[in-house]
């Protein structure tokens, strides 16, 4: 996980920008360009749209965040868009989270960590996980991931969360807790330099109050929280998920980002500018949370 | 499901075969034909090795179960092959259950279904689904299977699976009944003609006192069932998970098929007979299962 912590501290901004493209967020232009009629040319307009964020987000964002389902829906040419994708954050310099939320039992969990992490096909930095299989399914991600990591589904931002996950255990604790409890323990043996173990959880911006929970009951697990913005999240509903630091948690924007001309950035810009207007969104979204937690100097 | 079900009753046959290819199982002659030092060639090979394992088994099994885990390994590439097989298996007649494990929020869980169901570019049958987030990572793949259907993750086949699922709840449930009572909840309202709906769950075989309790507490819902053959369930375990009729339950052999010629028809195949073998192990595993059963009339 230090990875992703020396690259917030170095951006001062404890966000992450989601790619999770779809073709009605492409403006006329790339549209007109490649297509986007079928598999290989959406595939290809896709990137084309990637790109341009990337290029106009690399110094502001510390990581990405490519949603691998919006790209297997293209197959296999959405698979190569996706590593495009990947391999063109990485040039330049941007931490990847590849959003695959995998798991499987053993010798295939082995199959998908050696897929998505490292020097993989499809190799991200960070990936996150669904551990429903216990550590079986978690721990050949762990090996893989180095000083990457992974982030475990604990408490999900949507709204059918609560019917699973919130079902309370005979010890008085939630089955969210349970969970959370668990990855505390899978990432204890491999805590960095900054506190934080390179196994990390999921806490979604939509449970504000589960979210100061966690943080209080896992002081060494990093969280990845998703749900601001589209999704309903403001700054005042994740502040409870950081530290006193300012650290233990990295904030996720996706469709506030990629949509930002129709969105928080509605009237400044035009569709076919989509790219300044995820530009001025992510600032002011790193803004947003910095104010939120004081503007602590890292 | 109904789908499943009529295959079954028309091979005789309640077993699946799992296509989770690696590159150690194939033959030499495949290995020096391809050469499978990279994605694309590697992929070629194991397209040859599974159309070999099809051309041999398809009149015997109902189903193929590809785990994309094994596909994925090779990139794009591997997605590929993973379509061409989906694709050669179908047109054989064959069941196609696609072992993706997958689930997210609403809007990506819709695009996971459009890629892995139906018409769509990597399109099952049916897909294995991790429930973890709840009905919203669920419907989309109810509504987009049809006649096919899901099987969702209730009691996983793994070692670890206890250490989440087994937790006891505050009414008396462990983990993975509570998820259960979920599943028979979700599939209510796609009961067919069998008395089965459309969700159904993932049962271990390695887990049979489980496999028994799951078949009285959910009538309504189909059991793939894990764990036979390689991870050392037999037929006397997965008894349990069937109904009076001999149906209820689908039972999959993986690595049991595929490497039939070094284990249980050792002696009798050569590695590159591993074709035959998988044909003469599929029909030894519906036998002692069909045997298990009473050898049930359908």
């Amino acid at each position: 996980m230090d990875k992703l912590i020396k690259a917030i501290i170095n951006k001062k901004n404890p966000s992450v920008a989601g790619l999770d493209p779809r073709l009605n967020y492409l403006p006329e232009s790339i549209l007109n360009k490649y297509g986007c009629k079928d598999d290989e040319s959406a595939a290809e307009g896709i990137f084309e749209f990637n790109k341009r964020i990337i290029d106009n987000l690399y110094d502001i964002v510390p990581a990405i965040k490519p949603q691998i389902a919006c790209y297997e829906v293209y197959g296999s040419a959405g698979l190569r868009c996706y590593k495009r994708t990947v391999d063109y954050a990485k040039s330049k310099g941007l931490v990847v989270i590849g959003d695959i939320k995998r798991s499987d039992i053993g010798s295939t969990a082995e199959d998908y960590a050696k897929a998505h992490l490292g020097s993989g096909s499809l190799g991200a930095d960070i990936v996150t996980i669904n551990p429903y299989l216990g550590i079986d399914g978690v721990k050949p991600f762990i090996d893989a991931a180095g000083d990457g990591g992974i982030f475990c589904l604990v408490r999900t931002s949507n709204p059918s969360a609560v019917d699973f996950q919130d079902v309370i255990c005979a010890d008085g604790r939630k089955i969210f807790e349970v969970m959370a409890d668990l990855v505390a323990g899978w990432g204890a043996d491999t805590i960095g330099e900054y506190g934080y173990s390179n196994v990390g959880a999921v806490v979604g911006a939509t449970y504000p109050k589960e979210g100061t929970i966690l943080r209080k009951r896992l002081p060494n697990t990093f969280f990845l929280v998703p749900g601001y913005g589209a999704q309903g999240g403001g700054a005042s509903d994740i502040k409870g998920c950081f530290d006193e630091n300012g650290l233990g948690a990295v904030v996720n924007s996706s469709r506030g980002i990629m949509m930002a001309w129709s969105r928080n950035q509605k009237g400044k810009f035009t569709h076919e500018e989509f790219d300044l207007a995820a530009r001025a969104e992510a600032i002011r979204m790193r803004d947003d949370i910095m104010n939120a937690l004081g503007n602590v100097d890292y």
